[in-house]
Order: structure tokens, then C-alpha cells, then sequence
């Protein structure tokens, strides 16, 4: 095997090679990481490192040159981006907007305090990493934003993965955990895009971004969401969902991303938008989730991490200062995140040992973490370095997360978080 | 809106313009040719053409080139490559060997019939057209070969989508057709590997392709098949799908795709011979449909359409002459698919009227026969003012279908062919 730029006859041939190689890649790593009780979404991660240039790139270059040629990255990035925007709109789709409205006084606070801290002390640790880890291109705003915005993520997909594995999903302490994720990530969301709508505005018309994105919220909310809402009932009536109205939906996703995109905020925000204004329940969502579920998870998600791997040199984070440096984000994104939570939870009423669960729960990240990252990368908000600690960040806090609730649940028996509702 | 070659951080906007026009085009068109009592796919046919160089490139070139600029022609490509994979992994699911199995005599005359009688007609058409509209590079085998193949495609889906339509896909005249189409696909496919891998032989080395190609259908029909029958087998007893085994059967479609684009013949034929080692009636074989029908329809095979049209230069066509070689060339694939499945029909003992319908069916050609087209054009056999006529005869052969067939069945009552089984 050599390194070399395939001529464009053979584009299809290194596709399907990186497609096949990746997706084995990520069923593999799931399998090894499962024995660890981790989640698969962990394998998959890790897989996506291990081709890039942090392994891979290391021990055979030329390997890694031929599964991932340049001729071929902006396909790949293509498909990730087109599998993460699906995710976030399945994400959308599961999004109970009937129950988050039904949301307690504890879910509220414990989600929006285990926001807060680890937003202000990544916002405080900017002052240290910006003049060390930034350049000039960057102004200080928009990077303390989006260092606040990247420590105060939870994986709320990752994390009731984890619930439902350990069939915890339907306790109090799962069900208190997964409202306080879903809460915090639709806050995590608008202050992403809040970010990202400043940093465009920094490098380009801030007015037109601000004028797009009202004018695109005013049309979902005001326009489109009673249409939906009407045609979703319509549909209801008739039984079965019918291929155009598929097509409507995954064409309206398809339009709900590009006004985003052009917006000047992300394609994401649009396609998870679009997935929350189709009612949770209806028989047309259910349909969605099932058709795409499967595809996205076993195709386009391993190709996501894939491309994320390959833009994560492990390599760059060298000596013993910047080590350091990796190792005093992965402690104030867990002390914000569980700290937060926990320090809520415990004001709340809950039993220290609940307390500390929901602390070690809202501390996972997985891969929402790593979407709001490679915005960063993308936007230039990041540097390669800079990138490369805040993924070992996300890996660390996500791996973290399960054996520190096995250790949690051996020490006090069976969960049973106090149902504090107000 | 001007032609520009978008930088590298618009690549996202573009993609998603482009999708969202393309998906938006071929439903528009689709609900128009429903009107004319044409299937949907017609519909989409006709939005790729009108969105490439044949219309909107000489309305408005500036509007082509901002919805598909040159820089994410290779993407779209991929993903139109990626989607007829998925579409022809489809064709191999709901492929009924069994059934296939139980032919009948007729069945088995009438679609080698009408496969010859096309394939003869192609062959002594190219005798003429080699010297007109051929180079210098192709081999007049390939050539003549090839020309055969596309004359005598049938397009199983639009045949099936045309009898569903019209309520016919129980009667015995619409079982006959589609086991004939269903046969005589096979043979075509056959067929195409066969003129590819010769093609590829005429350009490459002869030998490596063959033994490739050997010891890949070794490989999956001694190794894979019994494999997956157990496994289906093992599947059905545990009753629900796994997410592990449908990662097996994608990961198992992509690599048998590569396989085949390794040998030297197209990534379509591993897509769909992996389709068909999947029983049909399984319930592994149902998830993966339910999962991949709608996306692949109404997202993916748009933009091969698209990308098919923006190939198509009707414009090339130009002069008296080249219009009468266009009329000469669908005058020979009708006379002989109509005349092949006619004759054969009215040998094997059915009415004249139903010999007819059975002869107009199967000069259905779609998108099987642009699939063929972008193969011939993509490997170098068909020049693009020869690419533009097959597709002209594609689309006017299928087009004719749904009158012809309404004439005939207006002129003499309800169908009933004549059960001819052996």
C-alpha cells in the first residue's frame, strides 16, 4: 500500500474503501469497549482516533493516506456533516416539548446551575488559555463564550444510552437526570448558536446574521410551527404516513438547515429545529426515527467521529506544560459539571449519594461535546491544539462517567432518588 | 446571484442548496407527470434534465453553476453513487429467488426473447453508428456490446410502480410481466458485468479482472451464502432485529460494492448481489426496506437524477441528421423489446391484445436504463452526444408506456391473459 492521490475514476473505489474500513472500525471499538460496560458510542469515538493521525498517522502514514486520501476528505466531511445534521434532527424529533413544559422546579435549577458554573469557570480559564492557546485572529469574547459554551455540554443521547443500559431510564434519579440533560441541552444549544451567531458577526456584518436569524425563528415559530402541526394531525387521521410527507419532512430539515447555515449559525441548529416542531409522538416522527435511526447510527455517525479523528492530533498536546494545561480542563469541566449539579441537587432535597449520581450523569459529553467542537474548529475559534485538549476532555469526562456510577451504586445499594417535585 | 466557485467553508451551504433544489425539483416534477398518469420517476427524470444543461444551463447558466458549482460536483456525485448503491441493494432485497426458482416455461422464453431480440438489434445499430458517433479509443466489441445491453434493459421498479398503479400487480398478465422483467434483469445485469468487465479487460489487464470477478462470486456464493442464511435463520428465531445486524448487512453491502469496484465492474452489482443473498421474505430483509426505502427515494435517487441531468446535454443532439439517428435508435429498442416480448407472447399462447400490453411493458426502460448510461459514460464507452441520445430513448420509451398501455386497455375491456404455465 502507497500514499498516493487516486486520479478521480477512482474516487468511488477510496469512498467506499473509507466507508468500509471506518464502519468496521467503529463496530469493532464498540465491541472492545462494551466489555469495559462503556457505552458504543465510545468505541466509535475512539475508532475515529485511532485512524487519524494520533495513531494511525503515527505507526503507518502511508495506511492512513490511502484509507483517507485528501482527494476524498471533503466527501467524507460532506457525509458527516449530512449524518450529524440527521442526528440532531432525530435528536429533535425525540425531544418531548409537551414534557419539557411539565418540567419541575428541581429540573430547572439542577439543569440550569450545572450550566452556569462550568459555563463561568470555562469562561474564567479563558483568561489563562487565550493568550497561550488562541491567536490574534480570535477575539477574547468569542472565545471565552465558546470555552464557557464547550465545558457546560451534556450528551443527552450518551447519557440515556447509559440509563437505559443500566435500566435506570424509568427510576427518579434516571428520569430527573435525562430532563435535566434535555433542559440543559436546549440551553446548551441557544448559547451555541448565540456563540456562533457573535463570532460570525466578529468576522463578518453582525447585523445580518442577527437580522436572518430572527426573521428565520420568526417564520419556524410563527409560520411553519402551526402547519406542522396541523398537517401532522391530518396526517394522524389518515393512518398511514405517506412518502410525501416524508419528503416534506426531510425536505423542510434539508431547508430549516441551509436558513441556519446561511445565517451564518449552523446547518445543525436548523435540522434539529425542524425535528423539534414535529410533535414527539406523532405517527409521522415515529416513522422518521425509524427509517433514519438505524442508517445514521451504523453509517453516518462512525464516518462523523471518523472525520473528527482525523482532525484530532493527540500529537500536538506535547510537553509537560501543556499536558498540564489538558489535564486542568478535563478537572474544571468535571468540577463545574459535577460540582454544579451536585451542589443543585443537594439544595434541592436529594440524598448526597442521588446528588453525586446526577453530578457523575451530567458530566458525560460524548458526542454532542464533539459537535460543538468541531464548529469551533471549523468557525477557526479553536486552534488544532486547542481542539485536540477539549476532545481528550470529552473522551476523559464520558469514559469517567461509568465506572464512577458503578462505584457510586456499590456503595448505598439500589437507586432511589427522593421524588422532589414542586 | 452570480457564478461563483464557492471557498471551502461554503461547501456545507452549497451541498444543502443544492439538495434542497433537487428534492424540491423532482417532487414538483413528479406531481406534474402524475397528472399525465406518469409514474413519479419520470417526474424526476425530467426535474434532472430541466436542472441541468439541457434547460436551466441555457435559461440561466448563472443560476446552474451557484445550485451546482463545480467544486461539490464531486460530492453530489458520491452521494448520487452511494444512492443508487443503496437503491440496488433495495432491488436485491425484494428480489424473490424462490420465486424466481418456480419460473415457468413461458416466463423463461419470453424474457430471453425479448432480451435477445434487442440485444441482436443493438448490436447490428452499432455496426452503423461506431463509425458516426464513437472514438477512435473505444474497441468496436465494447462498443457494439455495450449499445446491446442498453437496448435491452427493462426497468424493473417503474414496471412494478406502473402495475401497482393500475391495481395489475395480481393479475396474470402483470405477474408474468414482472416475473419476466424480474428475469430478464438479471440477465441484463449479467449482461453489463460482463461488457464492463470486458471493457475494463480492453483497457486494463484481462486477467485481473476476471479472476477477481471469479473469485468474488466464489467467495459469496460458497462462503457468504450459507452464512447468511444461518444467520438469518439464527435472526428470525430471536425475532427483533439487532442494530449489530443491520450494521452487518450495510457494512456487508458496502464491501461486496467495493469488491466488485475493485475487480473492475461497478460497485452497483456488489450493492445488489448482497441484496439478494438476503432472503427476500426475512424479517432482516423487511427492517432494512422499511429503513432505506424512503430516504433512498426521496433523498438519495433525486440527486442521481439530478447528477444524470446535469450530464445530459440534449443541446449536443443538433442537426437533422443526429435527430434521425436518435429517432433510429428508439425505433430499434422499441421494435425490438415490443417485438421480441410480442412474438414470444403469442408463441408461448397468449391473446393479441394481452401479447401487446406484455410488449409494451417491457419496453419500459427508467432509471435501470439510466443507471446503465451513467456506467457506459463514466467508463469512457459512450461519448456524451451518444449518452445524450440513450437517455432521450429512455425517457421516451418509458414515457410511451402509460398511453400506449391506457389505448390498449381501453380497446378491449378488463385484462385477462391466458394462464400459460409448464
Amino acid at each position: 500500500m502507497t500514499a498516493v492521490v487516486p486520479p478521480a475514476q477512482d474516487v468511488l473505489f477510496h469512498v467506499l474503501l473509507a466507508l468500509v474500513v471506518v464502519v468496521a472500525a467503529a463496530r469493532a471499538c464498540g465491541a472492545l469497549v462494551a466489555r469495559l460496560h462503556q457505552p458504543p458510542v465510545m468505541g466509535e469515538v475512539l475508532a475515529g482516533i485511532l485512524l487519524g493521525p494520533s495513531l494511525l498517522g503515527q505507526v503507518a502514514p502511508a495506511v492512513m493516506h490511502y484509507i483517507q486520501p485528501p482527494a476524498i476528505a471533503p466527501i467524507l466531511s460532506s457525509l458527516a456533516q449530512l449524518g450529524v445534521m440527521l442526528f440532531m434532527f432525530l435528536v429533535g424529533l425525540e425531544l418531548d416539548t409537551v414534557r419539557l413544559g411539565r418540567r419541575t422546579r428541581a429540573m430547572i435549577v439542577i439543569s440550569q446551575v450545572s450550566i452556569v458554573v462550568p459555563f463561568a469557570l470555562g469562561m474564567g480559564l479563558a483568561v489563562f488559555l487565550h493568550p497561550r492557546l488562541s491567536t490574534a485572529d480570535v477575539p477574547f469574547t468569542v472565545f471565552a463564550l465558546f470555552l464557557g459554551v464547550s465545558l457546560s455540554v451534556t450528551a443527552f443521547p450518551v447519557l440515556a444510552r447509559i440509563l437505559t443500559d443500566r435500566g435506570l431510564q424509568g427510576s427518579d434519579l434516571g428520569l430527573i437526570a435525562l430532563s435535566c440533560a434535555a433542559v440543559g441541552d436546549v440551553t446548551a444549544w441557544c448559547l451555541l448558536a448565540l456563540v456562533t451567531a457573535v463570532a460570525s458577526a466578529a468576522l463578518a456584518s453582525a447585523w445580518i446574521t442577527f437580522a436572518i436569524t430572527a426573521a428565520y425563528l420568526a417564520v419556524m415559530f410563527v409560520v411553519v410551527r402551526p402547519l406542522v402541526a396541523r398537517a401532522v394531525r391530518a396526517q394522524e387521521l389518515r393512518g398511514t404516513v405517506s412518502q410525501g410527507a416524508i419528503a416534506l419532512a426531510l425536505g423542510g430539515m434539508l431547508l430549516s438547515a441551509l436558513a441556519t447555515e446561511a445565517a451564518g449559525i449552523h446547518a445543525i441548529f436548523g435540522a434539529f429545529l425542524a425535528g423539534a416542531l414535529i410533535p414527539h409522538d406523532s405517527r409521522l416522527a415515529q416513522t422518521l426515527t425509524r427509517a433514519l435511526a438505524d442508517v445514521v447510527v451504523v453509517l453516518f455517525l462512525p464516518v462523523f467521529f471518523a472525520s473528527t479523528g482525523m482532525r484530532t492530533e493527540i500529537g500536538l498536546v506535547s510537553g509537560a506544560s501543556e499536558w498540564l494545561i489538558c489535564g486542568l480542563i478535563i478537572l474544571t469541566a468535571s468540577a463545574g459539571k459535577f460540582g454544579g449539579a451536585f451542589a443543585a441537587a443537594r439544595v434541592m432535597g436529594f440524598a448526597g449519594r442521588d446528588a453525586a449520581a446526577l453530578g457523575v450523569l451530567m458530566n458525560t459529553r460524548g458526542l454532542m461535546e464533539l459537535i460543538v467542537l468541531n464548529v469551533g474548529l471549523e468557525r477557526g475559534i479553536l486552534t488544532p491544539t486547542l481542539f485536540a485538549m477539549l476532545v481528550l476532555m470529552a473522551v476523559a469526562t464520558t469514559f469517567a462517567t461509568t465506572p464512577l456510577l458503578d462505584w457510586l451504586m456499590r456503595r448505598g445499594g439500589a437507586p432511589a432518588a427522593e421524588p422532589v417535585r414542586s
